[in-house]
């Protein structure tokens, strides 16, 4: 099953195409593209029933208040604007051009926007790469002109584009949503009406811009975010993703622009990447899914699973104070099932929640009465039935005690006045307003639930206008919080970057296929990662040397770059003594001669026995979106059937490396279990370290599997390694 | 942490109060509660701010046209209605009594109400048992009251109940929900009002019955369902659960009520279960949660993770034909950001795509033309911007095709009048009155999403009247999508229960704490469970015996009630030959000796060795709500790292067991995997289905662990057996 995207392609693999060569202007193209101060109409139409006339309406409906010129050969006149008959008719520097002619005459039109100075320009025309190979030739010409033009484009096959700040819709809505603080970037012209009604119906906070990318052919993600992150208007960045052109490129971005800016994404065609790296040992575990999970979590983007989430939360984000690290949350509640219905949504989400002082319980306890609870969650039950302004103290007082990090208010906040008593409004209106002051002096986050909220009474605005979402949803209320606490956390790891030495890293090339495992080990320990106690060596006398060296019982195995799973065909052998090192590497002759009988030239690895522990696995692929990525979890020969493992862009630091191995379930093993020993798990945080740092040396690299890597109270010990280089020419 | 419950009582573990002795009217003092032709109000009031008069007020005001009789020594009149001076002077045999008096007030008011034949009551006060000790006393003498007066109570401790068929409203709402197939139960009042705020935000069907149970001091959920799927007017349950009095028999009525109306739960408490039975082994792996996900799943309940779902879940399933056995679901879309959207939702649920013949993708090109899409999703794209039948002539041609069970329609569907032009609005209506006799024609159910349906237009009313539910959201429609195909895999099965021979089972006594393994063996072979060789011996000679009987090398351990993990004193000896069998066992009796020095009688038993195989997991345990259920996953001592483990309520047919196998990731080992060969899952299944019997047979059950039992191509062979029977008087 496949789902196709006629009006916005999904590119999931492709490399960047290389930058056009431009002169300095490039980042001044995109914020004129993105805030355009002038909009020519390449393709204007006085039939409305067309793409040229409509966009002109919606910019004059929108109360776009900058110059438009349409362009047409025919000329004359639409919606009283005078049509040019030319590009070169139109006077030097426009900010943007919009494109609505069909896909081969966009080159052309780029060429002559060039000639006139003109930033950038929106390619609305479909029939490029999305088409396969029939819009191949296309795209390629379309390339080309980039370059000669040195415009900038959004697009091919995009839904266009909005800034809501200066009033500009190349969509054309049935109405302009109001500015505010939430830029988005989408491949959906779908997703953009459904985040723009979204909006409506929960009275968001309005947006800054909202681009579609369509195929990506120039601009793409991580110019977009760095470029949104400038503007002082955008406060976060919602992207519903189909794919990236250069994952890598969007990862380095997405670092530094989250340091200021947060950006929350949805994932769209998730379910089918699995079936991308399927031919590969590590690439079926990898799931190419989990790792896009991962390494965009590290760089500090809030991942939504529910697209219902994507704007709340972006909402949330740009309003809302971050929690300080180390403190949780509490629930204030006037209702013991939506509290519960609460706790267990922000358990699951994994947030954490504060236990309260004595002191702040007892304070509560004056404000709530006996009958209350003032345990977190706090339940003032009847209290503030007739009373709203039992919130403002709870919260005022739940502000001063260092343990709370947030407050998520939940049950029918707002609505007493409906529920009860009309004559209630004015008292939850100021109650309202109470609560706003709060959060604007105390910096403590709020984040609001009501069950009413979709009435949209008066206090819910107040709330809103002082930067306090009210959700209808106590699920978006908890992904939100843990958002929020999830932010607070990787904010407070940013000082962990470890600076390597400055001097150039090496460069090493990884050998076509598999390598020998002597040939692994060997480029591995040149990048520095200890691999343990081994010997190669060619022959069976040899053996009995090397075994006599270690003076102890050894795994002695077949060396060889022909030979994936060498236990499968019995050239492994486990126990050798000096006595017996003859003999077995006798048998592994015998065994090589008859399942691989091209192998003519092969030697022998041996190792030292080691003890038991618990098997583990280390590796690293190549993805093919976000490069080197460092994989970590059970190993063995089941490693697959377990299922649990967990990845990082790499390079990273061995602090990040131990949050990397507290992810996994054999995590707990680790910190001793049963009859298992105790590990050291720093040892093996440097170790993954090292290996993310090896790999990021490593030319060629497809994939490396460490797998088992025995750990028990003595050390970690590598017992086999399996390099793998791409292939070139398939 | 904990989560306090003022109003609504949360019960989690208790067993049910022995049912009150009453007549063979009690089935229908329920029917007459749910449905109530005339209320009686125990403590009216002319105050407007007391409840007494709230509900009297709230009765007129939903447009109750029955009689209702206010109750207070005062007399005089309330709203009109002349107020009786006491219970005595009810007319005999009125339906339902409202009693508003204090908890210590209702005994005496139960038994007068019993001797004026009055059906039932809703008990509203509060401070019974979800006082802890203080409510004690008051809950005893009120479960006195019950069994003497023969009156059955919704509460105490509850916020009421509404009848929207007989618009009798007890819990006084701003307006009162429209009437409709959906029926709800819940503990909390607040999601009463969120349920009934969720219908009017998103047009829900509207409510049957709408019931808070409190404390459910007598009735409960069990009763309930068994009384609401009798009535033709409900269409589906919808229940918030924060515990049960009595799981096991919940279990037996949801079964039956499964068959006929579907139940739709939300589970609040969820995330404190574990801290339940921490204290056992199995139970620490069995986090209660868990459990009752699984047990609830097989009576066929939906269960709901996202309290957003519960009333659009239950909305969908009151409304929408089943689909075929054996069919998928098709996403009939206008863009393809959203069906990639839908399509990742769907299939992160679970829920089985059709692929379409090519007779249907043909029929499908000459409507959608040939740029749109005709796999699964089906993308019409342009297609129907100005042509909304486009929708229904595709959703005809789906009809017809066998392998489609569902059809999803996402996008704008809908809004084209808002979107593209209002002269649309027409046309839109009519496409959805097709769609509406389509489904009624065919049988095929249809889900609609729309990111305009919080607009509510027009056509999608007429969608909704016809009986197909239009959702905002893309979650809820995959949601319910998954609750469809689910129910309708699960009423597929309901032919394999397994009959077992009529005779009565033996009841056989678990003894108190920990059996030696030789009696755990004894009793499940006596229940029919095969556990293998094995040999029972008392002397170091008599293992020598043993071992050459078997003419196998053996294990030999510790046979001793005082021993729970065997192998971590050094009470375990494996490959025991007969030459080395008594040295064997002086070594255990040596290790018994230091390690476990008050066991001073205790045997061996002796084993067959068995082949490598794969490690797994059968046990039960005697649930506290759900009482005896089985256990199955991944074996060995790592059982609880590995969290692969999943649960039944015994008993369970042979079918039912394999299905439970195949839940587990070991499942994917047992079909074969590298040098681990296939396993006969059908004798393991048989297996587990046996023990589920055999637990049924149990008394005094708390734990069996079989653990591990090992899996390979010759046979399942159970290692070890671990018996625990409840502590008396703990």
């Amino acid at each position: 099953m496949t789902v196709a995207h006629p009006n916005e392609a999904s590119i999931l693999s492709e490399r960047e195409f290389p930058a056009p060569a431009r002169g300095k202007n490039a980042a001044t193209a995109l914020s004129r593209i993105l805030e355009p101060r002038s909009v020519a109409v390449i393709g204007a139409s006085s039939n409305p029933d067309k793409r040229g006339y409509q966009i002109i309406k919606a910019l004059k409906k929108a109360g776009y208040s900058y110059p438009i010129f349409p362009v047409n050969p025919r000329g004359g006149a639409i919606l009283d604007l005078p049509v040019l008959g030319d590009i070169d008719a139109l006077p030097e520097g426009v900010d943007i051009a919009i494109i609505v002619r069909p896909a081969e005459e966009v080159p052309a039109i780029l060429i002559q926007c060039g000639n006139k100075g003109i930033a950038g320009a929106v390619v609305l025309a479909h029939g490029f790469r999305e088409r396969g190979d029939k819009g191949s030739v296309a795209e390629e010409r379309l390339r080309e002109a980039l370059v000669k033009s040195g415009v900038r484009i959004l697009g091919p096959n995009t839904s266009g584009m909005l800034n809501c700040t200066v009033r500009a819709d190349f969509i054309g809505l049935p109405e302009l949503p109001p500015s505010g603080p939430v830029s988005a970037l989408t491949q959906s012209g779908n997703m953009i009406l459904s985040l723009v009604e979204d909006s409506r119906s929960f009275n968001g906070p309005g947006f800054d811009v909202i681009a579609g990318l369509g195929n990506q052919t120039d601009v793409g993600y991580g110019e977009l975010i760095e470029e949104l992150s400038l503007r002082k208007s955008t406060r976060s960045i919602a992207i519903y993703n189909e794919g990236f052109r250069n994952g890598r490129a969007f990862l380095d971005a997405a670092a530094r622009v989250s340091q200021s800016c947060p950006i929350v994404m949805l994932r769209g065609g998730r379910s089918f990447e699995g079936q991308k790296a399927a031919l590969s040992h590590t690439g079926s575990i990898a799931g190419a899914d989990d790792v896009a999970l991962k390494v965009l979590a590290q760089t500090g983007v809030t991942l939504i699973d529910c697209s219902d989430e994507l704007l709340p939360v972006a909402a949330l984000l740009a309003s809302t104070p971050i929690p300080k690290p180390g403190t949780g949350i509490v629930v204030l509640t006037d209702g013991g099932g939506h509290a519960t219905v609460a706790v267990d949504a922000l358990s699951r989400a994994g947030v954490p929640f504060a236990s309260l002082s004595e002191d702040t319980k007892a304070k509560l306890r004056s404000v709530v009465g006996e009958e209350a609870s003032v345990e977190n969650p706090i339940d003032v039950a009847s209290a503030a039935d007739a009373y709203p302004d039992v919130f403002p103290e709870c919260i005022e007082i739940l502000a001063s005690d260092p343990q709370v990090g947030l407050v998520l208010t939940n049950g029918l906040f707002g609505a007493y006045h409906i529920r009860f008593d009309t004559s209630l409004l004015k008292a939850e209106n100021s109650a309202a307003e109470r609560i706003v002051a709060i959060q604007k002096t105390t910096g403590l986050p709020l984040v609001f639930h009501s069950c009413y909220a979709n009435r949209k009474p008066e206090n819910h605005d107040i709330l809103r206008n002082g930067g306090i979402q009210v959700f209808p949803s106590i699920d978006w209320a908890a992904t939100g919080s843990k958002a929020l606490f999830e932010r607070a956390n990787w904010l407070s790891k940013q000082d962990r970057r470890d600076e390597r030495p400055a001097g150039e890293a090496p460069r090493v090339e990884v050998p076509c296929g598999l390598s020998a495992e002597s040939t692994a080990r060997g480029i591995l320990e040149n990048l520095g990662v200890d691999t343990g106690q081994w010997s190669a060596v060619s022959d069976a006398e040899s053996v009995e040397t090397a075994v006599a060296k270690f003076a102890a019982a050894c795994a002695v195995k077949v060396d060889s770059a022909a030979v994936v799973h060498k236990s499968d065909i019995g050239c492994v052998r486990l126990g050798v003594t000096r006595e017996a090192a003859c003999a077995a590497a006798d048998d592994i002759g015998r065994a090589m001669a008859t399942h691989a009988p091209q192998a003519t030239a092969f030697g022998f690895i041996v190792t030292p026995m080691v003890k038991d522990g618990v098997e583990l696995f280390v590796g690293a692929t190549n993805d093919p979106v976000f490069g080197p990525v460092v994989l970590f979890g059970s190993g063995g020969v089941l490693v697959e059937a377990a299922g649990d493992v967990t990845f990082r862009a790499a390079p990273l630091s061995p602090a990040d490396a131990l949050d990397m191995i507290n992810e996994t379930r054999v995590a707990k093993i680790l910190d001793g279990f049963r009859n298992y020993s105790k590990v050291d798990k720093r040892l093996l945080a440097d170790f993954i370290s090292m290996v993310s740092y090896a790999v990021m040396s490593m030319e060629n690299l497809s994939e490396l599997d460490i797998n088992p890597i025995i750990a028990n109270e003595s050390g970690i010990y590598p017992v086999d390694v399996r390099l793998v280089g791409k292939q070139v020419n398939v």
